[in-house]
């Protein structure tokens, strides 16, 4: 079998999982909207989030999936479930004010006898709506639930790991194009189009997955602004370019973000090089099993401020199996206050960038805790890319 | 000036029209969550939506734009207003459950005294968690005002139509790149890499955007589940392929789907063919001002029929500006009971498709309603595509 698959014996793990955190926190059923969570209990995989839907934990046997009914052709193809377990509701409640496909989730919860049952639901994840869960409330239980599926995916299994390093090959190859074909003059959507194009086909014999963020790609003053996309404007000598991508086999995520220059980089950028660089070492120093998020990121910052930089921001977080429009996990920060205890498994975007007044740095890594220290996904050098 | 430039003028009827409708609903103060409808008020434009941010209209004077303080940078170089219409919130509060963004902007609101103030909000539009609203809802009137502003978007201006046509160029060079690589054996992520490749090349001289949903390609039998995306098995002969994409010029959408067969098609295929393209001739024969959304709906279904085929979901809905996780506008919706008046300026995506046992067809047109009747965006044939 490819290591890549999942076994059911994983995915057996995962609901025993989410059952233990289910009891924890009080919960006979938990109703998980978002789509990651989906995918990770179930394997649905669709881009059907744009309406509601749902997985259904309930106390015992195999999750529901629910949703459009349409849309249910698609979960008979790829959930792990009997065919049984997947529910459609029909099209006339697709956005239609007069009446809310919550209404039919309420109904097959109660045909299962769980209508006065501790129901968990994520009032802060994705694609769950303030009126989804005004409409639940009406005859349900409600309790709020975020993050509690995510928390359980935080340490990755051989198998997601193995997807990761897919992944790795692929944002990799990805950089390589824009080393290949960036110039200036040249207009960005070209070079996006080359990235793009890079993405899907993959790398190392693995196909490229679409990731949970197109690549951002901003140039000069509009690199002060992380999460502006591209246009047509040409690309210019003496302005930074950031490229924040992506590299995806089957959902995994392998963030990685370069920084590119036309001709000698100004002293401001090689100074912010260096600082981010000694400050990513002593950071990278405390990512080791037994250490807390928070260590790698005071690391981070007090090397940062000895070179006269800081960063308000979080230096990190956990990555793996995402949906647009997110691929962090939402769960574990690397900043003060996270005392999250590293574990091996566990995945993250270790995310030094700087915002600069007239433009900006980005030299990242995608990281996994082993069970002696930290290992880097990706081999691409960790500088300034300076061309021309 | 580029005819697909929105001037000020342009902007500030957006303004009049959403205060209108707040004035109807009975709203002093409206809170706007979906990027969609943030971007049609203000200009910004950028992948922040992953974090709460919102655009506030108060009672008089320029909207604000409230977010992340790392998007506050981008929303600088993108929206219309003044500099002081621009709040960021620091990022302790970015997916920390010990506190909430949400609790700024009421903040900001009552810095205003607008704390006794109704205030609207997009219950069921994407990325208004809720979260979002129990936070909000603890010191504010709150009311739900999903869709106001969607509604106001539906009848496009002259500079959003050029957009339009833009992006249909855009979707006809997709289509043509398709039908010069795919071939039998292909695996499907490589055809999916030179499709992405060409939306953002662009067309016609315009560069192209990223799309709302992915290019959605089924094969065969997954070609009855309408929303799966691809991954890297090879294309065969005697399977229809789908391609449900869209041409995007910043971003607005022009979607466009088709069906591929290498060889001729099963006779069933022939039918349905034929079966669609008479439904839609007798569908858009009802395209007209002053006839109603469910006219098209209801000609369609009827001629349909009288092929023996039938279809449950609806054919079509209002397109136009947009931001993933979804290409349509969620107001009108070509189906039985949308009692819409046809206005010039709307604009469809004209979507009969028909799921099939053992797969499916889909020839879909991008329309706008003109004064005497409707065109079509694109000038594809509207046939299923045969080759080799």
């Amino acid at each position: 079998m490819d290591s890549a698959e999942f076994t059911q014996a994983e995915y057996s793990d995962r609901l025993t999982a989410v059952r233990a955190a289910m009891a924890i926190a009080g919960l006979e059923v938990l109703v998980v909207s978002d789509p990651s969570n989906m995918a990770w209990i179930t394997g649905y995989d669709g881009w059907s989030f744009y309406v509601h839907q749902a997985v259904i934990v309930g106390p015992s046997g195999a999750p529901l999936w629910w949703g459009r009914e349409m849309d249910a052709a698609g979960a008979l193809r790829t959930v792990w479930m009997p065919d049984d377990c997947v529910l459609g509701y029909d099209d006339t409640y697709v956005q239609n004010p007069q009446k809310h496909p919550m209404e039919t989730l309420t109904q097959a919860l109660a045909e299962r006898g769980w209508q006065a049952a501790q129901v968990g639901v994520e009032m802060d994840n994705y694609y769950y709506s303030a009126k989804a869960h005004a409409v639940l409330a009406k005859d349900l239980r409600l309790q709020d639930a975020t993050g509690l599926v995510n928390w359980q995916r935080a340490v990755k299994s051989a198998a997601e790991i193995e997807r990761m390093r897919r992944a790795a090959r692929i944002v990799e190859s990805m950089h390589q194009t824009i080393l290949d074909v960036a110039q200036p003059g040249l207009p960005k959507n070209i070079l996006v189009a080359e990235i793009l194009r890079s993405s899907a086909l993959g790398a190392g014999g693995h196909w490229g997955d679409y990731p949970a963020i197109v690549p951002l790609t901003p140039s000069g003053m509009d690199a002060t602004a992380p999460h502006l996309t591209w246009d047509d404007r040409p690309m210019q000598r003496g302005e930074a370019h950031f490229f924040e991508i992506a590299g995806v086999y089957r959902r995994y995520h392998c963030p990685q973000s370069r920084t590119l220059f036309f001709g000698e980089p100004p002293a401001q950028y090689r100074r912010a090089e260096e600082a981010v660089q000694e400050a990513s070492e002593a950071a990278l120093q405390q990512a080791r099993p037994g250490n807390l998020c928070e260590d790698i990121a005071n690391a981070f910052n007090a090397a940062l401020n000895k070179h006269g930089f800081s960063k308000d921001s979080r230096c990190g977080y956990s990555i793996g199996l995402s949906y647009p429009p997110d691929w962090g996990e939402r769960t574990l920060s690397l900043r003060r206050g996270d005392k999250t205890v590293l574990t091996p498994g566990m995945c993250f975007h270790f995310m030094p960038a700087l915002w600069l007044d007239d433009g900006g740095i980005e030299i990242t890594e995608p990281l996994l805790i082993t069970e002696t220290g930290v290992e880097k996904f990706c081999t691409l050098p960790g500088s300034l890319f300076v061309q021309g």
